[in-house]
């Protein structure tokens, strides 16, 4: 961490500053200009550094840190990409994950021909909501624990391992029972208690990214989930918000490839939220791959015009294999492999 | 609700269209220009049509909602202000309700410091953290349990009513135990477990906005709430997230005459999240109260310098002095009140 | 046009805004439900109706634009590609265009040498800036004229087309003497004075979306240049910006895709700008290639590191191959062709 | 500046940069840690080290600027209070600046009213646009030199100066003819041409934020201004570009405070633009008296909805009166004062 002094900062406001640096476990460098002193606190723990709070401190103009303040999350810490098997295929590697299903369970029957349809069209997991995070309280909310029960069967009969959100503490429990991977939503991103409590799971967890939350806020987020132990974490970039309304969100590609600089954690794109309407998904999920995503998350549904949530965003059949078939073709561009889909412990 | 059929939309797809809408409940009015058709849907619920996805329909170009999504929160259901009674002053009607304390419950002594001083400098309740909502998991999380004791126990000597924020669901019965308001963060904006707990609990509920959420999101989260049949709702204006980086948010003063046209629930800012800086707190405050807030809520601490968070915005003894003096002056020319601090209950 | 009127708009409020729609050339549908009335404003000249300003009349609650706002630029009015010819290559239509160059022309040597390393390494055309929007007055601002008559140099020797900004409604014709195309940049994307200039200029345009500007205003302003006869408009998304500050710009690639459907302009990206770090520049090139951008602005330099402006985001030679060797295998998987350079009118 | 080096920067690697830095005319402080060195570059042109562009350079990871990039404009460089005399009045002082009027010079005789109405009603000047940037080339585009002469004759026969906006080099001579304040609209602010144009003018600039300008940003746009010996420049807060859709633009009044902390320059407020709705303008010019502005910037019509633009965010004549009293009483709690209208040079 770089302290700078203002212009015109005293002696004793300097040393001030120095002492509590140096109590708080630091070596400092001093450097003393014409105008202005400047002090590097060198080493230690910059979480006990930032508590202090130096920035209001007398003398102070400013106070910038230069490590990052993610230790498990960062790649300077643990410099290969973390794999994660979930089923067959493996998250973070030379492998292109693909997850897809409809918005929420809706039902039993629809569920499981969605799964089919995913599963044959090649995709390595299922997604589907039974807890759904509604923007207005008099929306359909999913079914709860008989949409899980669905999912579970679905996994049964399909193979397919099971992405699906949870949204309070209280159903981490159930969630986890049911689900192979444990998926918070971009609302749920700095929910501190949730991402505690999945951190204490037994379940990798899908983290998307907050609807304005900075890759470091996202990595920060992942670090609240693996300083409990639970190191599984898959990134999710979903959008974020800006001022444009053509789309619902604004995907932001660069994101994929700036956090997998900074972080050894597989990173993936969710296209349908991205950019929430269906025409443009599979152009979307072209340019994740070609990006270096490490996998993608997609709204697919059997009839999508019938879907009980994201109809505007969810794709049909027809845009689906379309999607894998462009999506295999720019891997093998790239060296990368969509591996066939394999099944989970039936 | 209107849908703007496409420029050559066959009239199978208006058809569908109108049957699908009646069938939702709702009267039909038909317009039928040269290159489009226009369909209004009259009456009727506005989430269940929401929920019929018409926007994926083939041979829609558009769905343009035109009443509000919120309909508890709303000013058209409920004309007249809400006054919520917190201890002895009214919130949301002439007075103006000062909230004001430390970032954090950071031991005992401190707070009943704090708590004095904001209380013979003529606030109404008292603010402060006992579970800390940190960017870090490595950061100071707030005291729990053993903060809001410390917090009953200068509301005991005080007489001033709390406010303290609860981020889990379950610890909503707890905190509403110690108590007289609770705090819903920033970041748990759309939390929605957390809003329907809340609004099971009696005790009224502070809403701060959500760093990027539109009013109307805010008002949909507050109707999160009041649909559990909790009325008591007070909104909080703290800042949104923008691309600028001189303060920490962008505090949006024109977000609370804007809510205060749309619904009847008390609206409060809170400076000190909404530019991040010492200096500039009072400038905003006095802002507030001259854009027509219904109250501010401030961080003060005895001594900022060694506040344990949030030090860079909180005030000092002096600065809140010269606010209450100001505020009190400006609420004077509109013709509002800052009330004498009542006792609660003790 | 729709106008919606306030519940309890009076029938001669009403019957006021009927007349003045009708008045501006518009048929008239009236809808009348039970709390509210909707008149639908059919036909005639947006522009017009706009100007009445009659979401300020009393009585109106909402006036919602149903038709677009453009004409020319407007895939309604042009459904096929607009295809533009700029020395041998065809920009927006199945070829792909690749524009190469250092920020600046920093000197004549080394601008003819980047010109051959970009030409050699396949780029259709030659990007450079003689005039240089710098955020500093202090910082370089470019060698002018002289550094056009360098670009003229560099085309008479390398056969590439010359793409260059120009800045000041005073040197659109100057920069149109020596260059192949008009660069209109982000902070000049709504200089309507300098729209209307290059709208009259006898050059292709190149018209860089404005930082924050949406993609109907990004349309607007081509209508602009339009709208004075020039019809060569090519759009390019170069990032907009947002709260992220780990990149200079949030590439939107939605915005690409988002775009070709509501316009026939051809669409380019510029990966550089948009992410604004050298290591990114590649794999985003990628992904503007599939996600169907009709070509790339990259800033490339024979020795990124000595370039007098913008060296961070600035390529060299390796990359740059290795770019053109992934964006031309992509767009094979695509059935788009990254053509031959072919000569301009040497 | 300082120059952060990666973890493993090699020595040669820090020793370049070193003699780049000194080169540069830079002192340098090393501050080698276990893990890092640091570069403290001292003294010297920041613009001269900015584009050395550093942060390119092999082994560096980070640059970050200390000093501001901008000099005339900064309160370092020029501690006491800018005044800035216009017409009678002082703006900058401790008097507070009401600038009024239509958003365009619709025609001679209505412009006349207006004037009278805002120089009655107390204003100190008249601001009226005669070339108007608008959206659409297809909209009313101002009367240009016409409207420009009725701006003049009003003048003469109201007293007040004339604050009217100039979009294009070539026409900063013809409009300092006749206003007496250049207005360089939000669209314009990051055109440098036209900057540097102004400040060779002889007359006082009125430069509204850019709709997403960074503080910084605005600064550097005034700095350019002054850079050509116009140090008589007046920032004017505008509303940025967010998410938010309720309002036009999103006021930013912590904006004021900063500005004013790090230049010396008068900040005043436009609280039309800023919340674009007329019945929210008096309760944002009322924050903005309160929050420090200097003075304030109102769209004023006699007949609000007959307005040819801006219509729905200009206010009539009780509501210019209302906020003038207001503002009044605001000004006298904070010790300022609304000056009586003073004559101009007539």
């Amino acid at each position: 961490m770089i302290i700078v002094m203002r212009k015109g900062a005293t002696e004793a406001q300097v040393n001030d500053i120095v002492e509590r640096v140096r109590a708080a476990g630091f070596g400092v460098h001093l450097s003393q200009g014409e105008e202005r002193t400047i002090i590097g606190a060198i080493g230690g723990d910059r979480a006990v550094l930032a508590d202090l709070n130096l920035e209001a401190a007398p003398g102070v103009e400013r106070v910038t840190p230069i490590s990052k303040p993610y230790k498990l999350a960062s790649r300077d810490f643990h410099p290969e990409d973390t794999l994660i098997r979930i089923g067959g295929p493996t998250v973070g590697g030379n492998d292109f994950w693909v997850v897809a299903g409809p918005c929420s369970v809706e039902g039993r029957e629809l569920l499981l021909e969605a799964a089919r349809l995913v599963r044959d069209g090649g995709a390595h997991a299922l997604r589907a909501g039974a807890f759904k995070p509604r923007t207005s309280p008099y929306s359909f909310q999913g079914l709860g624990e008989e949409g899980l029960k669905y999912l579970a069967e679905a996994r049964a009969v399909t193979g397919l391992p099971v992405v699906t959100e949870v949204m309070d503490t209280r159903d981490v429990e159930l969630v986890a029972e049911y689900a192979d991977v444990l998926q918070i939503g971009t609302r749920n991103m700095q929910n501190f208690s949730l991402l505690r409590e999945v951190g204490r799971a037994n379940r990798p967890v899908l983290l998307k990214r907050g609807m304005s939350a900075t890759i470091e806020e996202w990595l920060m987020a992942a670090e609240y989930v693996m300083s409990e132990g639970n190191h599984q974490v898959i990134l999710c970039e979903r959008g974020v918000r800006t001022f444009e309304t053509a789309t619902r969100n604004t995907l932001d590609l660069s994101a994929v490839v700036v956090a997998k600089s900074l972080t050894h954690l597989p990173v993936v794109v969710d296209p349908s939220h991205g950019v929430g309407r269906r025409d443009f998904v599979v152009a979307l999920a072209r340019a994740a791959a070609a990006a270096g995503a490490d996998g993608i998350l997609v709204e697919v549904h059997p009839r999508p015009d019938e879907a009980k949530s994201d109809a505007a965003q969810t794709i049909g059949p027809a845009a689906f294999h379309q999607m894998m078939h462009d999506v295999a073709a720019i891997l093998q561009v790239l060296g990368r492999r969509l591996p066939a889909a394999a099944a989970v412990h039936v």
